[in-house]
């Protein structure tokens, strides 16, 4: 069967679900959103692409930008970036302060609200001007000079990020963040503000099931180091979901509380989906269905 | 390069690292093994074996055997075993009760013990021998008739598995454990017990790779069943060290206390490995090592 | 005002409220008492006895106990047994496992069901006949000959009391037990199944509040030791409802599932109380209310 | 024996003790104190005042401060404070986060740090000009009009208490701090900062131990209120050694990290110590030494 069609069934399929997820209200920018978008763009590492629904429209990637700015890191500083954050699923909430404490400051893993906080740390540091050089980054390993910061949701999530807040001083406090805090919390908040398409959420990921290698040529992390991004994505990319994600779908990836979900197939694919309703665990709820679906009728997963 | 050559260098390569980890202490029978035993044993879908070592030695399988259990129990009731037990990566010691408690006698998933005590309860109840029927399962899957229980093992695990005897009442008073708790851990206890070399281990876990299908042919799992269960492996295979197996090796597998480590490659190989020495996680030393170093070499990695 | 009108006047004002408390259900025994049981006894240090309602019928004491096991290991061995449980609030339920396994089997203090197992594991190696001793020892202090175990209970908590065996399990794989599982269960829940009356309950604490020494004149803890007791009471005798107790009583005290709760004034009185529906924390409601009452009206707290 | 002869006797015994203890270091103002300074101060309900040692030299009060904003709180809105925090001892150190994510953002009590923002969070509301408002408060409670707020210390707290901003922003995403962030916390180190001799300290807790009346006459708190905050100071007034304390003393109290420890028996006296040699939970080790010999010589406690 032909991918697009198998789109379009699951696409279709998809549209009959119950629709008992939530919308992100965490800030206002979010919540305002048409629960009821959804869109799918796959790319092939043989070049083809295809689409359905509401798969040119950007949204919020918001923790869909962990895994791109741990690449960047771990492209910078390699191995080394483990001396601060960890490599092991939390078992907890995304944002949960309690295993911090009992780990003396160390994040259980970059995708978690405080390892992305210790990454960002390490980005100011690294990066000449952090956010403008990490918008460059991702502009060039994604081909889309579009993609932008939304500085309305990274002024919002300023506002009433009271937990990220928390947290980063948190850290600061076991010693985990080495710049001012207040720096750190303005990239984090802009890093989860970028927005994009479904095709440009794709395409940035590409490097990730392409060796390293973006669409475009670059070699942004070699074989080995992009094999254990994707690793602690299949362990840890949806919070206390991974298991249940991996267990389904079967695939590396990431979410976000914008609704957007996206899996790669290490030498074969990458998929991107967006729909802004949200199970309980904060994952989207027809995002994690289509994946399902789509592994489980094309056979194509890692397992 | 052949598997052969790779798998003598790696094993010569293995002997020159510092020996720093610690035989099991937990109970006599594990604590007067050789702690210098190594062995590896590869078998390919294709029907190829290789071996270096004490691959044809017997150890104790240990926490291996809740791969196993889990398999037979999946095979009997189908989804209906996650109601009692969940698919997530625990992020805790493996035998931690704490979870347990806040959680209220759900275990995280089958490979932490408290998990294994709910799957060796539903095996109780559904098998007409327990015991008996079990050890039948595991010579036909594997086919290897010689396999047994170490009986010894079994009655010392009794003895002084205090922490084992108070997780199956505490599943107890939540409900969750169904048969009376000694019947309960005396299947346990015996499970655990198993004893089988690094080829016969290998061969009991061919299913897991060849979507569901013994060597000699029989379909114990579907397809995606076995790729559920393979999913599962991964995220939690390894206790609180699952993220950093699934980090450095990138492949699904299962650890156990007597120093053995099986993990597989669908569609391609199962490997095993035996080394009593353990880091402090738990898991083998060497077989970390030797593992990591297969994946390095050969590039198979589902990641 | 004289006492006895004091508590009159209680009574009929604790008939009033409203009965929203339930009985305990873990035991049939418990389940089967008439809920609307309430009865009250004061026993001052010049010797006069008020009682009002059923404090002349029998119930079991149950946690009550361990304030006097305590007491009686504390007078076998002396400081010596802050070696092998705390003396601080646990902040936690009365039966959680979840404090224990991050402090390595140091129960918070003696009235957790971990930290009175243990003060259980004590009496059974210090007394030489330990049940019939310990019987032995309460009828002495209290002057009643008659307060016996009830046997049904006893047996019955065996047989339920699952999370109980997980506890002393979980302990001696910590080694904090020294005894036999079995021996010292066996010791635990015929303590916990003691029956007496309100009187007899009263006058069981007399020494309590009379600086060690029993209403007969033997002096069985010396000051130092009985002022120590009662702290102990004072901030963990009410499981995590012991500050509430502390903020509205005032007094220290004892409270079991069955309902009762027995609280003192040093060099002044000690009052029993009796009544079945637990609130959400599983102390008995109306005997709150009553003594909350009853050291508001009469100004004697300690604070 | 006098109570001046009996604070010679404890001074003296105490000056022999080891020095074991650590001046706290969390900021440099408190790190750079005497570490041997050591005195005694008590005040009794007759008027009476004895002193030894540095009983005349200011210190930083600290969490002492903690007593003085919940008595101000509590006589400005009553029972009304305890929706938003609890009356229960935590089991945990004094700035752990851990309880109050389980616990939804209410702080087990007033004396923890959590709690002790929520109060600082109610003064910002209540009072006009919050600082100056409760300035004037303890120097009216006190009858000492040269207590007054370390401005360098202050200022020291806001730039290194990022466990402090932690916790203040994670009780704002709980909706359990009202104000400003920024606001509540400045209201709270200066608090804090506050500077009284072991006499100041005495006179300003008088109140306490006179049914709510200050030396020179003044009703603070009714007899029911202050009977509930003696009761809080007993259970939860010296973080997780508070059972430990009132094991030893007896009676009920407050610390600080400065080396302050005031205690007070109801009806009879209040008495202030201070030595910055802390022991490991936090506690001045002199202190507690010296009031338990105080208890102990006289046999005035409350138990």
């Amino acid at each position: 069967m032909e991918f697009l069609k198998i789109l379009e069934d699951i696409y279709n399929e998809a549209l009959q679900q119950p629709k008992t997820g939530q919308v992100a209200t965490s800030m206002p920018e979010l919540a305002l959103i048409n629960p009821d978008k959804f869109g799918l763009h796959l790319v092939t590492l043989n070049g083809e692409n295809y689409a359905v629904g509401n798969a040119d429209e950007k949204f919020s990637i918001q923790s869909i930008s962990k895994a791109l700015t741990v690449a960047l890191a771990f492209s910078k500083l390699g191995e080394a970036i483990w001396e601060r954050v960890g490599v092991e699923p939390s078992g907890n909430p995304f944002n949960s302060l309690v295993q911090l404490e009992y780990e003396k400051g160390i994040p259980r893993n970059p995708f978690i609200n405080a390892g992305a906080l210790v990454i960002a740390d390490i980005l100011v540091s690294e990066l000449k001007n952090p956010k403008q050089d990490f918008l460059t980054f991702i502009r060039e390993i994604s081909s889309h000079e579009t993609i932008d910061f939304n500085l309305e949701v990274a002024k919002s999530e300023r506002q009433t990020g009271f937990r990220n807040i928390a947290l980063a001083n948190f850290l600061k406090s076991f010693g985990n963040i080495k710049n001012d805090v207040d720096e750190v919390l303005d990239f984090y908040f802009h890093q989860c503000s970028l927005e994009m398409t479904c095709k440009e959420l794709a395409h940035s990921f590409y490097f990730f099931a392409n060796e390293g290698k973006t669409k475009s040529g670059k070699q942004v992390l070699n074989k080995s180091q992009v094999k254990r991004l994707n690793a602690i994505m299949q362990t840890c990319g949806f919070y206390d979901e991974s298991g249940e994600f991996t267990y389904k779908v079967g695939l590396p990836g990431k979410s976000g509380i914008g609704g957007g979900i996206v899996a790669l197939y290490p030498k074969n694919f990458v998929i991107a989906s967006w729909s802004p309703r949200l199970n309980e665990k904060g994952n989207s709820e027809l995002g994690m269905f289509a994946l399902e679906r789509f592994t489980t009728i094309t056979e194509m997963s890692i397992f």
